[in-house]
């Protein structure tokens, strides 16, 4: 089978990748081609008896969709985007990459008529305040970003064309990937991450928001995992509705703490240092807190069960199973 | 002040430019100018002291947009979009016009920077079965064709676009317009009309559907007035949920022929023909019943209160007061 990745060079895109060319295959069948797309070169997996393609370009632009689709892959992870801050920041380049981008693939498609599987990652930032408790998958989708916004327009167009038989979609919307590698960003998200892995870095973290601030997280394995779950899903046993909430784990930052301080142990948590910011403190208030995923989990979709494993995960996955500095 | 209306040569459109020209103005402000666009010519009202100018063309044309919007209406009433049963059948069409005309029209009035109220005719097509005997404000959009999904994306534009600062945007979303005046036409919901219009005129009309299906109307009168009422609305009192369900009279196709024949006699109620229609029954069972509107009301929304009422609305303002063939 043929595969494409769309936004390839991301970390998700990369870690997907990986997991596809050390598994050989997807859903039971060898994978002997595989199409890896993004603005910048994505890098090649080690994966031999493999024809792999690197794309570099921009989905929206005039002709490069139909490119890239001509090969007819059968599977299409569509991953490519630009983040939540720099949709805010740039208003043009957001709608241009999250809805011309996405658009263009998906027309691109259509017109070549091919009816793929296609995964989608959109994201809970389709939902907006206030919210209940737990929000259930009927909860309405209001979002309060121009992110959210071209999200909840790529999932109505994936519904819609996958209800015209244009190709057989799933939407999935991912909780906040943490604990994320690499450094720390500018994103408002970025502290959930940072007081993970810096201390076990043995580095100091900001904590800029209470402890009591809950959230749903889950691991880049288990977002890898989402998206290779979907890829082999029953279209029909999904149903119309297409795009899923995914499971996560839900819990406070101060619950994040103990598990660090379990894990780690004390010396690691008192890394942590409380900086309060203010406006990173008001958008968080914005965000939703706890779901129930129940659709997603009665169709296998599953994530870590605590945020105990999310931290091991990431020790396993990034860490080289050890604690502390290189 | 300066008015724009799009889709004005339609049936509701045509209404609206009728009644601002016999007031005058609107929200207590006086029209200078009235731009009317629309695919054909509208026909101009009779509106002494005001400048009417009548555009033709496709909003989503290169420039359409820019050019229409570069005399800064204060208003702008979008009602143009093909219907629900072209935009199924065509769909490069149907996309093409309520996707990319909207968001051209948006667009434009994006980048001029004059921020205008901009009230946007949604429809009760952007929910999809399975329903609640009562739809909430909240109830979440899952809509099952593509122009339920065009209008779901438009709204969420509207809302985006008002969050920014673009325009003042009020989504209004229609239930089905009862009783429409003119012919029958080859819409689904068209029979919720005929049995009503066709019956005043002394003529048989046919009958698709059991007489326990319900459904929620409302008069083109209404309609009119909800734009009107949209036009003045205070944005800050609306809030960031832009897009509203509005209010309208739930009843059974019996009770619909229970009002007709209270209104224009047994002989009326008896001229229609029951004739079920498999096709129609089946399309018909997936539209919503009843809506709670509570927020429209709240904001001031006001619809018939009786399908009685809708009936009286029809014979006052298309038959001249008077029930029978002409």
């Amino acid at each position: 089978m043929r595969v494409l990745i769309t936004g390839a060079a991301g970390m998700i895109g990369r870690k997907l990748a990986t997991r596809l060319a050390a598994e050989g295959g997807l859903g039971g069948k060898a994978i002997t081609a595989l199409d890896l797309h993004d603005i910048v070169a994505a890098q090649a997996p080690d994966m031999p008896g493999t024809g792999i393609s690197v794309h570099v370009g921009d989905l929206s632009e005039e002709g490069a969709s139909e490119k890239l689709v001509a090969s007819r892959p059968d599977v299409i992870f569509h991953l490519a985007g630009v983040v939540s801050g720099e949709a805010e920041s740039d208003f043009a380049k957001g709608y241009r990459v999250n809805l011309d981008g996405t658009r263009a693939l998906f027309d691109a498609v259509r017109v070549a008529g091919f009816g793929p599987r296609l995964v989608f990652t959109s994201s809970i930032a389709v939902f907006g305040a206030p919210f209940p408790d737990v929000i259930g998958d009927d909860f309405h989708c209001t979002p309060m970003t121009s992110y959210g916004t071209q999200k909840l327009i790529s999932e109505a167009l994936l519904a819609d064309y996958s209800r015209r038989g244009f190709f057989d979609g799933i939407g999935i919307r991912l909780p906040t990937i943490c604990v994320r590698p690499g450094k720390a960003n500018l994103a408002a998200s970025s502290f959930f991450s940072n007081i993970i892995r810096e201390p076990l870095n043995g580095q100091e973290a900001i904590l800029p928001v209470p402890r009591s601030v809950v959230h749903t997280h889950a691991s880049p394995r288990s977002a890898v995992n989402f998206l290779v779950h979907a890829a082999s899903l029953d279209g029909e046993a999904v149903g119309p509705r297409r795009n899923l909430t995914m499971p996560g784990v839900g819990v406070s930052v101060g619950e994040q703490i103990e598990a660090l301080a379990r894990i780690a142990g004390p010396e690691a948590a008192a890394l942590i240092r409380e900086e309060p910011n203010e406006t990173i403190w008001a958008i968080v208030q914005n965000w939703p807190t706890r779901f129930d995923a129940r659709r997603a989990r009665d169709l296998g979709f599953e994530s870590e069960k605590s945020f105990d494993e999310i931290i091991e995960t990431h020790i396993e996955d990034e860490l080289g199973g050890e604690i502390g500095p290189g």
